[in-house]
């Protein structure tokens, strides 16, 4: 039941918005070049030229895309310092972004990269190339010629894969005062997803109904509860979850845990047992 | 010319957003399972954890969509309390979502519900099937499932039709002091849709071009024309038409009738001829 | 590689966001007449009513659309005043919308209307017409069966291509004391487009690295950098690049140039060399 789609797919993650013409542009590139394929919008709403949010969403939604060409553009430094690759996965997948560490996460998850292509000046391009905006002339249409078909190696320069630039989830540690991690992602509920996994829960033993004390640096530290939903506390209640990517994540049911703990992406925390304060 | 489409269409409405991936993880979920499906995205910015809004959005969207299955997500006790069901309506639609009132009004506009099944437990979920995120575990896949012809014996348990959680829409009410009514939905011009109908203005012998007094409750009550479109009044006058979904609504020509008038959905609010004062 | 596609396609611009179900209607509608086509969104983030600003986006983002039936609706004074109209351009593709100047200037950049039909009446049209909502009941049917093949002729009354209403691009002018020139518009990131192209800096004789002064009307003038790209200069300084459209553009690199300057759609400014204070 759940096979190959019939029809290439092409998967598309930036921190555009949606208030501009820039993800319609993109949409109409792909479609000129490669009309049968199928758009997934994973999403536009990354926080702008947050590399390290966008490369977690896009490891995140990948398991959940048909196999395909995913596009992924948050690029800090477009028209300037950087490669824009194509990248083959071990798992059948392929990538095609700028090389600024935004596909890491997503290649290793998937398996790896198998072949690396340097695409800045791909044959594929859109001529004039833009130095402003490398999603359409650059990334969309070197997509879009993958999808239909077009081998990898014809899409620019071979690139040795050990060269691609890694960015590696910043890593939770287990101490003596607790669990020390930081902040991944926070979505547009002011949900607040940390590094930490239940694992690291289980290290410092504690226990579904506990409560937590965080302490995120400034002024009091708050106390939250270990709970599996938000509804499992009251309204306006902080709550620590696992969340739908399966990682722990920090809520507030009807409510915003950003707002309530001024919590940005990369902030670090300390989650303790109450036996610990 | 107005047909039955050649693909399966599943449509969409959430109050998730659209700056996470949760919508485009839907997308791919669908497309997996079922990658000839259209999906139509009716809405996704549903005031967040508004099942009455929500509720009037499907009923007022669904007739102009193809006859397909409709996913629609509003949830604030998710993973919690409430059931999740597929229902056949007796158009041929499907609705599939939780059971707390959402899919209600939708339902009974199609001519009721058909076959009822509980699907909370639904042998097409993901697994593990996470507690925060059924829209992506059970909705989608479930929805997919039926779209690409599958029996919706086979989605769950059957449930008794009767058993459905109901939420009528609000009723007007006519009386000596005018038409006491609420608000059903507020959309992002500020446009405030009221429960009542064109008839209850006839009822009250408001008049084309009349000047109604409008009392909110709060301060003085306001002053609107009733008219037929924005520009029959001036720039920055409150006006009361029947709006495109035959509600209903006062309005602001270049303007914001729910910041004039500080009102939210559910709010209670009288409408009143002059000679009523 | 790049052919005709296969399915037709309609592309949608509007001033109507994405909150409401407004958008997901034209899809439903679309859908229903229409089931192969393929819909794009280019944009539905045009500022409110700004005319102006929906003309430039969408003669600047149909050349990358493949060929088909193009809709834009941004309208102010919906249901009064204003004919409805579908114009068939010199390129093949057609516009569906209002006839209040949003579709003059894409019309031009295709060659120029070929044929134009008023469509305020046409028998495609949805029934009961709503006041406020010709995109629903007018646009997006009237679009559906021409993408279906149906005859232009039949959309509605021939109407003289002559009586279509322009709506120039204002232009630039060079004088003795530099570039005068006004806001095109604005986008997400606050980049702040000007009508100007990079002809008129050579006009001026502003060559790549040297500093102008930006008088905008108010407050002291600022200073920016002629550059290629964002990373050129410092975060937070100005510069005045080519943007991907093949305009001038003021911006900040990883800031806005809307925010700084204060600036709006339609907004005048002038540009000057150093040795022209």
């Amino acid at each position: 039941m759940i096979g190959t789609p019939r029809r290439p797919v092409i998967t598309l993650l930036t921190d555009y918005g949606l208030r501009d013409e820039f993800v319609g542009v993109l949409h109409g590139v792909i479609a000129r070049i490669c009309p049968d394929a199928r758009i997934i919008d994973i999403s536009h709403g990354i926080a702008r030229q947050d590399i390290r949010a966008g490369a977690a969403v896009l490891a995140h939604a990948l398991p959940y895309m048909p196999i395909g060409v995913h596009v992924a553009v948050v690029d800090p430094t477009v028209g300037h310092e950087r490669r824009a690759v194509a990248l083959s996965l071990r798992d059948g997948r392929m990538l095609v972004g700028p090389d600024n560490g935004l596909l890491w996460q997503a290649a290793v998850a998937s398996g790896g990269v198998q072949q690396a292509v340097e695409i800045s000046s791909s044959p594929w391009c859109l001529q004039p190339l833009a130095a402003t905006f490398h999603g359409r002339d650059i990334f969309a249409p070197v997509a879009a010629r993958l999808a239909s078909g077009e081998p990898l190696e014809r899409a620019g320069e071979p690139l040795d894969a050990a060269l691609v630039v890694q960015l590696e989830e910043p890593s939770p540690r287990v101490d003596a005062d607790g669990l020390l991690t930081s902040v991944t992602g926070i979505d547009g509920f002011g949900n607040v997803q940390l590094a930490a996994v239940a694992e690291h829960l289980v290290k410092i033993g504690a226990e579904r109904g506990e409560r937590l004390s965080v302490d995120a640096g400034a002024d009091e530290p708050c106390s939250c509860t270990v709970a599996r939903t938000f509804a499992d506390v009251e309204h306006g209640a902080l709550l620590l979850l696992e969340d739908a990517s399966g990682k722990l994540a920090l809520a507030v049911n009807h409510g915003s845990a950003a707002t309530l703990l001024q919590l940005r992406t990369g902030a670090e925390l300390r989650l303790q047992r109450a036996g610990q304060l």
